[in-house]
C-alpha cells in the first residue's frame, strides 16, 4: 500500500484499516510525502508486492514494471482515474486493475441536486449579492423557482444520473433520460421514461442535467443550437464532463440570462481565470468537487476492499477496469 | 379581491382564475398600484365586499371597518402574516380570516436542504471565491462533506420541518426533533425520533436546523452556549425566525470557522449592512426568500380556493386564522 497519510485516514479509516490488515496477505505501507517519486521506487523494489493499493499521490507505474509471476498483478486503486497510475502496456501484459466504481456516485448525485436547487433560486447571485454587495432581496425582482413538479430531463444514464433520481422522487418531478447505450429494464426499474433524442431532453424539459460521458463522438455535442432549446426560465447543469458541451456556446446563451446554470465542470480545468462564465449572475459555479466528499471517501475505501478480497478468493471483481473501459476513461 | 396585477398572475394563474369566476359569488377586481391605499378605499366603500381576497399589497384595513351583516364577513388572505392586512379589533367582532396555511411549507422545506447541501459544500465560500477572486480548489485544502449517512437534529416540528424529512429520507438520515407541542404520533409516522431538550438537537447531530416558531419564551433560546454544543464540522441551519437565535453570539461562532452555517432568516431584516455575517467564509446567506417560490404561489392560490369554497358552503376551513393563532403569528 502505497498512499499519502491523508489518503490513508479518508479511505480507510479505522475499522476499514482493520479489515485491510486482516486480509490473508503481508501488508506493508509507504507513506507518501508530497514531493518524490524516489520514495516509492524503492519501496517497489525492496518489498516487490504482488498488489498494490493505490491513490491519488501514488506515483506513476513505470510501463516496463515487471507483471504476473513474480511481479506485480493486481493494482487496486482507491480512486478513479486509473490512467494516471497504470500505463496501458502494463494492462496488455496481464496486469489487472480496479477503481472506485460507482461506489462515489451519490455524492456527485447529491451535487447534482444542490446545483439544481441553488440555479432555481439563484443561491450563486445571493451569496456575491449578500456576502460583496451588502444586497437585500426586492419583492418585485426577485425571482425564485422551486423544484416541485419540474420536468427533468438527462442527457446520459449512467450510474451518476441513476443515483441522482430518488434524491429528485419526493419532488415529485417527471424525469426522462437519453442514453442509448442504457438498456429498456433500467429506466423501467427506476420510473424514468426514454427520450429519443438529445434534443428531445434539452426542448422538453425545465432542468436538463449534463451527465453525458465524455467520448471524442460526444465532443462539443451539446452546442449553441441544442442549448438554446432549453425554455425560458429553464435550468441547465453540468456535472458530467466539460467537453460535452461547446463552453464558449454556453457563455454566449448564459450571458442573455434567460436561463439559470450551475456547473462543476468545464472544458479546461481549472477554469481560466478570464472565462466570461466568473462573474456572471446566473450561473452557480463549482470548482469540480461534486466526487467523493471528504467524508464519504470511506464508501470508495470499502470498495476497493470488497475488491480486494474478490481477487485473493479468485472471485469477479464488481471494479474491475477492462481495457474497453480504460480506453474510454479520463 | 383586491390584489396587483403580478399578485393575481403568480397566485392565480389561468385555471385558478376560472375556479374564482365559477364560484356562487359576484367578483370585483380592484388593480392595486403600487403607490397609495386611495383606491382601495374607494373600491371597498364603493362596493362593500361581504369577502375580501387580499394579498402583501391590500393596504391595512381601518379598525372601524363594518364587519358582519352588511359589512365584511370573511377576508380570505393569500400570503402569510395577516397580521399586516387585518387589525385584532375585527378579529374580536367577528371578522373570518384565512392565509396560505401549510400550502408553501414544502417550499420552505426545500430552501431547507438547499441551505444544508451548500453549507456542506460551502457552495457561497465557492460561488464568492470563483465569481470574484478567481480561485480553484486545492486537493489538500479543498474540504467538502456529503448529508448522505448524516444525523440532523430538528429544533421545532412544525409543517415545515415534517415537509423536510421525506427530502431527507434518501440521504438515509437519522432525524430527530425537539417540539413539545408536537404529539408522538406525528413523530412516529414520519420515522422522526424525540429529543428531550434543545440541548440534545444541538450536541447530538452533525447538521442541525433550527426551524421554532417565534415567541416571546422562544426569544433567543439558542444562546451562545447552545450553539457550542454542534460538534465541529457540523451544519447549523435557520429557515425559521432570525430572533429565536442569539444573532451575535451566532457571528462569534461563526467567526472561528469550525461549523457551516447556513441562513436564510436574521433578527433584523433586511440584514444590516455592517452585519458581520456578511463575509464570512463558512456562512451561505439567502435574503429571506425560502417562502413560497414564484412559481408555487399558485399553491397558495389553491389553498386560498379551498377556503373560499368551504366558507361558502359553511364548512370549516382548513385554513382559518383563529384568535390564538393571530396571536402567535408574526
Amino acid at each position: 500500500m502505497a498512499t499519502s497519510p491523508s489518503e490513508a485516514a479518508d479511505f480507510l479509516p479505522g475499522n476499514l484499516m482493520h479489515r485491510l490488515r486482516a486480509l490473508p496477505v503481508e501488508v506493508q505501507m509507504l507513506e507518501l510525502g508530497s514531493p518524490g517519486s524516489g520514495d516509492f521506487l524503492k519501496f517497489m523494489q525492496g518489498f516487490r508486492p504482488d498488489i498494490l493499493l493505490a491513490c491519488w499521490e501514488t506515483p506513476q507505474l513505470s510501463p516496463d514494471w515487471a507483471v504476473g509471476k513474480r511481479g506485480l498483478t493486481y493494482v487496486c486503486y482507491l480512486a478513479g482515474s486509473v490512467k494516471k497510475l497504470v500505463p496501458r502496456e502494463l494492462m496488455e501484459r496481464g496486469l489487472r486493475v480496479s477503481n472506485w466504481g460507482g461506489s462515489i456516485s451519490r455524492t456527485v448525485s447529491e451535487c447534482t441536486l444542490l446545483l439544481i436547487l441553488g440555479a432555481l433560486r439563484r443561491a450563486a447571485y445571493w451569496s456575491v449579492a449578500m456576502h460583496r454587495e451588502g444586497l437585500w432581496k426586492d419583492r418585485r425582482t426577485t425571482v425564485t423557482q422551486s423544484l416541485f413538479g419540474k420536468t427533468v430531463g438527462l442527457h446520459g444514464f449512467g450510474l451518476i444520473a441513476q443515483e441522482l433520481v430518488p434524491l429528485l422522487k419526493p419532488f415529485g418531478c417527471q424525469v426522462n433520460a437519453y442514453s442509448p447505450r442504457v438498456p429498456d429494464e433500467v429506466f423501467e426499474r427506476l420510473g424514468v421514461g426514454r427520450c429519443r433524442s438529445l434534443d428531445e431532453v434539452f426542448s422538453g424539459h425545465e432542468v436538463v442535467v449534463e451527465l453525458a460521458p465524455y467520448t471524442p463522438s460526444n465532443h462539443h455535442v451539446v452546442t449553441e443550437e441544442i442549448l438554446r432549446k432549453i425554455p425560458r426560465g429553464g435550468v441547465f447543469v453540468n456535472v458530467g464532463r466539460g467537453a460535452v458541451v461547446d463552453e464558449e456556446a454556453l457563455a454566449r446563451v448564459a450571458a442573455e440570462g434567460e436561463i439559470q446554470i450551475g456547473l462543476d465542470v468545464y472544458e479546461n480545468e481549472p477554469l481560466p481565470l478570464e472565462s466570461p462564465l466568473r462573474g456572471m449572475d446566473n450561473v452557480m459555479l463549482l470548482p469540480h468537487l461534486g466526487g467523493p466528499t471528504k467524508d464519504r471517501r470511506r464508501d470508495a475505501g470499502e470498495y476497493a476492499l470488497r475488491n480486494l478480497e474478490c481477487y485473493l478468493k479468485g472471485e469477479p471483481m464488481p471494479g474491475e477496469i477492462t481495457l474497453e473501459i480504460y480506453e474510454r476513461s479520463t
